[in-house]
């Protein structure tokens, strides 16, 4: 019997363990693509209480309070902290086999101090001691420099002006490189009633006027250098489901024309739209070697009264189903033209794994270990069991020792210990297989191979050089 | 090596037999859908042989024989009972690692006291133990009071009279609650070719002449307020796949008229016909709250030849494939309304697990832990692997704390088993995660979760009360 | 601690271990569906080096080098076969979890009694070692006779006029059965350039003249003809996806007349084509006691400039995605006219495996046993986890024991240690159930379960009569 969440959780082999406590665990992070705030950053965020840091921004745990019946008040309403966090702990429990419980615990073992269990008897206890740390200063960058980050890829506008980037790279306290990434999916939405309110804020922004098709990518191409300019290595997209609808761009210029005069578009013109920028955009991102990532297969805001009173990104959307065969068009437009950028994949269907597994081989590119990626298991798949059927599948159909790995996609700066989670995982898996005699027990092999998935590829993939530790 | 289902069968940790055996086993049943006859519970039906109450009506076993090529008289045909029977227990031994091996094994220790195993050769001896335990009084009653049911809910037709029910209930021998649960699916199906004949059968029933959309409603709202007069608690709705096509009432009684014609529909008239129906049975389950379940992606009847002679439920269904995404949409029209009855969702392609688990959490409501849910493990996955796989994602994707558990969606009344199989599943589950360390070893708190799950969650979500047992 | 593939390699339980080395390591191979050449097993080809005979045809070693940036000259170009073997080897170590790493050292144990590990390093010991082997005399014929093969299937294009296979059976010296597979894709893809030109070419083969429909089926059935009397068991059809679109023959001939005329014809019409003429096909098969393999769900050369370089099959396929539902009308159809063959289904998608395991139950046929079958884990499903989870699956959904178990569905003599690796994780599966009380643990039962599946079913299913070995 293994105590709650010990020196050696989720590892259970010797192998597991010595790759676990000798390589894994002192590789830096790379966190390649995450929400967390610039600015926080910048402003080095401090902390009143744990519901602070903890609750207030994340759409996981008021998901897990909603199931539980919990009302609205005690999630995003006017409840006091304290309560809103009696709350969630008394839920807790009950989400027995939830990643949400291995997360907690992990940040409070290891930001806080706390090796107890979260429930509703000990959330005075955990309300106490945790108020204590955050006001004997755990900030948000104390937090981040505790973790052993080394990289922070954040998600970014393409109107950002990328003022708090600029402010922590001259910053010469700070050790830690915090790029921004490119994503225009507002640019890209022709669909959404607020497209041409930003397509004037694009226009300000980039000093380019925008009144059809080739200017408003000039606009994009634009903000895409100054982004570059300012250290950025990647892109990202995020699509409701795998789009490629080819169309020429006269055809999309007349659909651009409708949407700048206010008047709806079909389901197909906006396919057509989206495909011809997110073209548009990968060649640049090629030209210029930025990585492209493409998250897609996700139902947003399926709950139009939720949506209608709390907004986007609070905890209601799902996993999407769609055919994600388009996507092999999509590469092949871009390979065909010498334009295919290094691409991540990531699908919320679980069930495309063996679809992205495949394709990726389909479009590899010489000089570049694992140019095409399927991305690390993402958002509803990031647990113990979807992050194995992922590296599973991607061992199987691809080369797992290429893979670029990890990455938190949080908006909390507590999430670094997911790369710990993670990387028990990978060793876990990785030991197994070598004490079952599936790969040769040779120590310098796999500790290139660990590190490689921990850090160095990520490294390397992203142009962040190699790095000592 | 373990003895081929011992007391221990399937639960491979300390924990989970401690949590099998103290708490899970002592549980008492709570059926909430299944397709016994209840009539046969007021008859208290006897049965001559084991071929009566184990094969003559279990599709399960037939398709079994079926895919070993026993030809089709000593499966449904004028093939004597001991020659059917024979002819399963020579092929049951090929079925290594099917359920059925296991379903078999548990009822014939559990109900007939037989600890060998079955196979052709063994035939004549469990047919002569099986027949002397049948004679000696082994009746429908006595299975279902032994095996420690407490509540049943059956499905029914809202033109069954329900007076089984009515007497089973007045019977003040028999203590446990029979409830029926109101299916309405031939009342939606106008695109069968007995939808009219249905129609004036309802008509007559309800007292409500029909001869249109509103006289429709009225009739299904009457027979609803006839079934929870009699104790009804839930509704089901088996869909060949996920439906949600909107239309106004005019539109739909349009559609309606076509079909009291005699005309036929098209495809996209029953979907939104269909869908017209499921929203107003939802808004009265709501209302009245009761709640909805809701099966789809079956593929029935694929085989027309074998239909044509054996007609529906004979063993020749299979797993469908089709988008679940028209699921969000009736959840939000409902949702939006404020018409949202608790609700249990089942696909019969496990595939669609990952959507149903994060979809569930877009529509929870306050004041009701678990208001919505993602099913048990159900008909083609109700086995090892798929109950695991279930649990898995559910325990990943929601709150498992507050699953409703198994039922048995079963003809035989031998089949009460499966909840025994379901808790040696779920109870291995949960005590291997607490001896890997993945959960706190606190036997107060895994005590009330197994208990939740096997009864108290169902009970307090179909509204039975907490009961002592 | 394992050694690396060591004896009891993926043998983890007692009766695991016992079940392979009493049974199934000494059971005869019977390979019933692959590609490897006739011509070579008559010319008894020898191989110079590693590389003409390990990487010259691989696809799949291919795509590994690519997944890795290795340019082309290296994979399919002109580079030295000592380079590309380097290449290679130095690529291997970082695809840990590939079967490819397994594959390739059971390959070597076997074959070349290498021992070790291959990689960069050791490649050059590698090398002259195989070349030691290779010109000690390691041609086809004895890697056949070596590996225990009794029959071979090879897979074969209605023109051709099998002198290969001819001159096999007429040879004394060699008593492994080799026989012809049907497989007429060319003559059914209405919609390739290459149509027309192989009408053509058929029409002289057969001596039919083809003017129309009814022209084109009577020189199929004349071909099948030609086959079956040249040993012929079975035949192979390859979709991209599932399809099923009946159309009288009047318009099919249309559709024909338009492809004669060199028009191009529709999606529709090509399905519609395609649907005529596999149910003509498939009825001549089952008149013949033919086997139908159905391989389906395959996205085929998305990468299009690698296929204007590379041509088909040089490792740029992919896993595809769509709906199986129409393999239920085409069996429905066979059905109904009593036509249905003997039928295996593949689909390379893994998320078809629950349909397709149920389907086959609607369709089985009495006085055979697994008439209709869910094929093995096929091409990228072809390792550990997707071997067990489509034997899972099968034995789940249907009867495990009457399936006809494994093929190699390879280009290379050497791949027969894939039918060594199916078995070790088949003993695996069933030791594993015995000794964890899931399955009786009778010796006789077990033995006969597991040589079954190694090759009795198979022999009896092509009717190949059971064998003595």
């Amino acid at each position: 019997m293994s105590h709650f969440i010990d020196e050696n959780f989720l590892l259970s082999t010797e192998t597991s363990r010595r790759l676990y406590h000798e390589v894994a665990a002192k590789a830096p992070i790379v966190d390649y693509h995450c929400h967390v705030s610039p600015r926080e950053i910048w402003e080095d965020r401090r902390y009143e209480n744990i519901t602070q840091v903890w609750l207030a921004g994340d759409h996981y745990k008021w998901r897990l309070m909603r199931s539980s019946g919990v009302e609205e008040r005690f999630i995003t309403g006017d409840a006091s902290d304290r309560e809103k966090f009696q709350k969630f702990a008394e839920c807790l429990p009950r989400a027995i086999g939830n990643p949400m419980v291995h997360w907690c615990h992990l940040e409070l073992k290891r930001y806080f101090g706390y090796d107890g269990v979260l429930n509703g008897k000990t959330a005075q206890t955990v309300w106490e001691l945790t108020e204590r740390v955050l006001k004997g200063g755990l900030s948000a960058r104390r937090i981040i420099e505790e973790s052993g980050v080394f990289f922070i890829g954040t998600t970014d506008d393409p109107v950002d002006l990328l003022e708090w980037h600029e402010k922590i790279a001259a910053d010469p306290t700070f050790s830690v490189t915090v790029a921004p990434s490119f994503r225009p999916d507002k640019a890209l939405r022709i669909d959404k009633p607020d497209w041409r309110t930003y397509i004037d804020t694009l226009s300000r922004v980039s000093g380019v006027q925008i009144t059809n098709l080739d200017e408003l990518k000039a606009a994009l191409i634009a903000r895409i250098a100054y982004f570059a300019d300012r250290g950025c290595r990647s892109a990202d997209h995020g699509l409701d489901y795998a789009i490629y609808r080819e169309a020429d761009d006269t055809d999309v210029n007349a659909i651009m024309q409708k949407g700048l005069r206010g008047e709806p578009v079909t389901c197909e013109e906006a396919e057509k739209f989206q495909t011809c920028l997110l073209v548009t955009c990968a060649e640049e991102y090629a030209r210029r070697e930025m990585v492209m990532q493409i998250h897609y297969n996700c139902l947003r805001n399926p709950n139009s009264a939720a949506f209608a009173t709390l907004g986007p990104d609070s905890g209601f959307d799902c996993v999407g189903q769609g055919s994600s065969l388009p996507l092999a068009r999509l590469l092949d437009r871009l390979y065909r033209a010498d334009a295919l950028p290094k691409t991540i994949l990531y699908s919320l269907d679980a069930g495309d794994d063996a679809f992205l597994g495949s394709l990726i081989g389909a479009f590899q590119g010489a000089g570049v270990r694992g140019k095409l990626q399927h991305g690390s298991a993402w958002w509803f798949n990031d647990h113990k069991e979807g992050m194995r059927k992922q590296l599973i599948s991607l061992a199987n159909l691809s080369t797992l020792g290429n893979f670029v790995g990890m990455l938190t996609d949080s908006r909390s700066f507590l999430s670094y210990t997911r790369h710990e989670y993670f990387r028990r995982i990978l060793c876990d898996l990785i030991g197994g297989w070598v004490e079952n005699g599936e790969y040769p027990n040779d120590p310098d092999t796999l500790n290139t191979i660990v590190r490689d998935i921990c850090c160095d590829n990520a490294l390397r993939y992203f142009g962040l050089g190699d790095i000592q530790v």
